[in-house]
């Protein structure tokens, strides 16, 4: 059996996430049990999730494990099966976790699925044809139920989520404002994925000030909003949410490492009758085949063209992950195990 | 006709609400117009919305005017009449305004309604089976979507809202669980109003104390909150929010007087899967019929039993006022005119 490299969590971060928090460890990969799959990952995915689940605290989903894999998703080959549906080479999809092998109980619902190499680069299964497209997908439909003619913004614009929303929300009409971090992403965003405006929030110092750039680049006011951000950039779309506007909160990225961060205006909700509501899109399985049929045709179509940052090899992805967490990364964060 | 004694808005608070910003004038009532109904206010009804339209800055409605009569929900009598469908001695309900008598435009819609003195006493039209109780039925059940075996709780529950809450919940099947301030409306809210539990805010300093207290009242969590107060209480009840938890935003007492009121933990809306909407009642006149029918049918079975505190003459409005907005009214606050 091949030798498998595997990054454990060692150690809870206080505040910032450090290389020492991860372990890298080896071990043998185990020999396979009836119905059970063995895959060699290609790639990783790394998300702002991630985050959350390091902390010991309450959250969403239970806390990582200490001394166990990282979590997280990952698009590689079959190479060894003992599951009839499954043969060596085939393509899958699963949470594979951090390490470049994995085995896989193929009956558990959702555990494996086979993904089609052919029409799409299969590193785009972990970001707009996979879990941050159906994120963006459910939050535009399900929560700010965005519709032709509406003005939607979402921070984190140029990431896997959020470029995933700007070509879902042009292809139902909506004018699209971006809020980024730096000019080049917000260069991408208006030029390569078709926003209409995109806001560079570092060139602001606090809420107010971005909420008047938000003004402009939204001459109509705000009828939805996609955060991943929290902090100054919810506090300054509220300001200009229109009345009735509806904001999906999928991240808080700004407060994860335990800093606190308030709502400024939240007298806002009933000034303007405002509708929040946080998500996971893990909880919402109906959406998943109907949210990416429709963003698969939009990659195929080239109306959504995702971006990747790539670091290489497993022991690359702390860093890489570190990275992600301030911003540093332009578009899907991946990693690159063969 | 008779002279009217009027109370306008002479100047806009700064912070606190003072009897200076108000001024009594006195004005002939007009002769009426074609399709014009004179009306002679019984009572005139006091409410937490008024607090916010007597500042200038932005609200859901137009800012209360300088030097024009308070707005002002009232019940009173037909005493003459332009108008084929109202006679001289009906009872009526309108927004007659801080004044002793009115001048409606019959025709406009919802401008003048006639009402049952004989099943309920007509006080309680400005209360449970008015814009108070509507209130609680819509944030109850088209927000909160309130069903049995649930935890719901309210703040201010001693009051028009809270009461009329508290009633439709039982009927429900919910758990009911009330936040007031002191010990005398916290017994009143258990054993007059039927509440399972009620919380005295006023015993803690802090929303960290003030969510132990809840934990306590709450075994189950909390399932649906409507917030009349902002503040701590919204603070303290995130923190005890079951996951998918839904608040209804009816009121932010606690800000009105321009203070900074954040909400401390933001991130908890992702974490527990929250959906927080705003909501003024006036805006979905569609739910009153139906609202108004299960309240009456409340009242007159006794399962409802509010109680009202009332000042004595139009003079006494402003002192009232000033109570109501620090929790010294218990129930109901009403002027009685006549």
């Amino acid at each position: 059996m091949p030798i498998n490299h595997i990054i454990v969590l060692d150690n809870r971060p206080a505040g910032e996430v450090s290389s020492s928090n991860f372990k890298l460890i080896t071990a043998p990969t185990p020999d396979l049990k009836e119905g059970q799959v063995l895959i060699r990952h290609h790639y990783l995915s790394l998300d702002p999730y991630m985050r959350g689940r390091m902390n010991a605290g309450k959250n969403y989903a239970q806390p990582q494990a200490l001394n166990e894999v990282m979590i997280g998703g990952t698009v590689g080959e079959v190479i060894e099966s003992k599951h009839a549906k499954f043969s060596v080479g085939q393509t899958v999809q699963c949470m594979g976790g951090w390490q470049q092998f994995s085995v896989v109980n193929a009956d558990a619902p959702g555990a494996l699925k086979s993904v089609d190499a052919k029409k799409i680069a299969i590193s785009h299964y972990l970001g707009a044809v996979g879990m941050p497209g159906v994120t963006a997908w459910y939050g535009l439909n399900k929560i700010i139920q965005a519709s032709a003619g509406k003005t939607v913004t979402v921070s984190a614009a140029s990431g896997a989520v959020g470029s995933a929303y700007g070509a879902l929300a042009k292809a139902r009409g909506c004018r699209v404002v971006g809020i980024a971090g730096g000019q080049p992403k917000c260069d991408y965003v208006v030029n390569e994925l078709g926003f209409d405006a995109c806001v560079d929030y570092k060139e602001h110092k606090d809420y107010m000030s971005l909420s008047g750039a938000l003004k402009e680049a939204c001459p109509n006011g705000i009828d939805g909003h996609f955060e991943n951000v929290g902090g100054m950039v919810l506090d300054a779309v509220m300001l200009r949410a229109n009345d009735f506007a509806r904001i999906a909160i999928c991240g808080m990225i700004a407060g994860y490492n335990g800093e606190p961060l308030p709502m400024t205006h939240p007298s806002l909700i009933l000034k303007s009758r405002l509708a929040i509501q946080g998500f996971i899109v893990s909880e919402h399985l109906e959406v998943w085949p109907e949210a990416l049929a429709e963003l698969s045709a939009l990659v195929a179509s080239g109306q959504l063209k995702p971006r990747e940052t790539i670091a290489q090899g497993l022991a690359a992805a702390p860093e890489a992950f570190m990275g992600l967490l301030k911003g540093q990364n332009f578009g899907k964060q991946l990693v690159k195990l063969i």
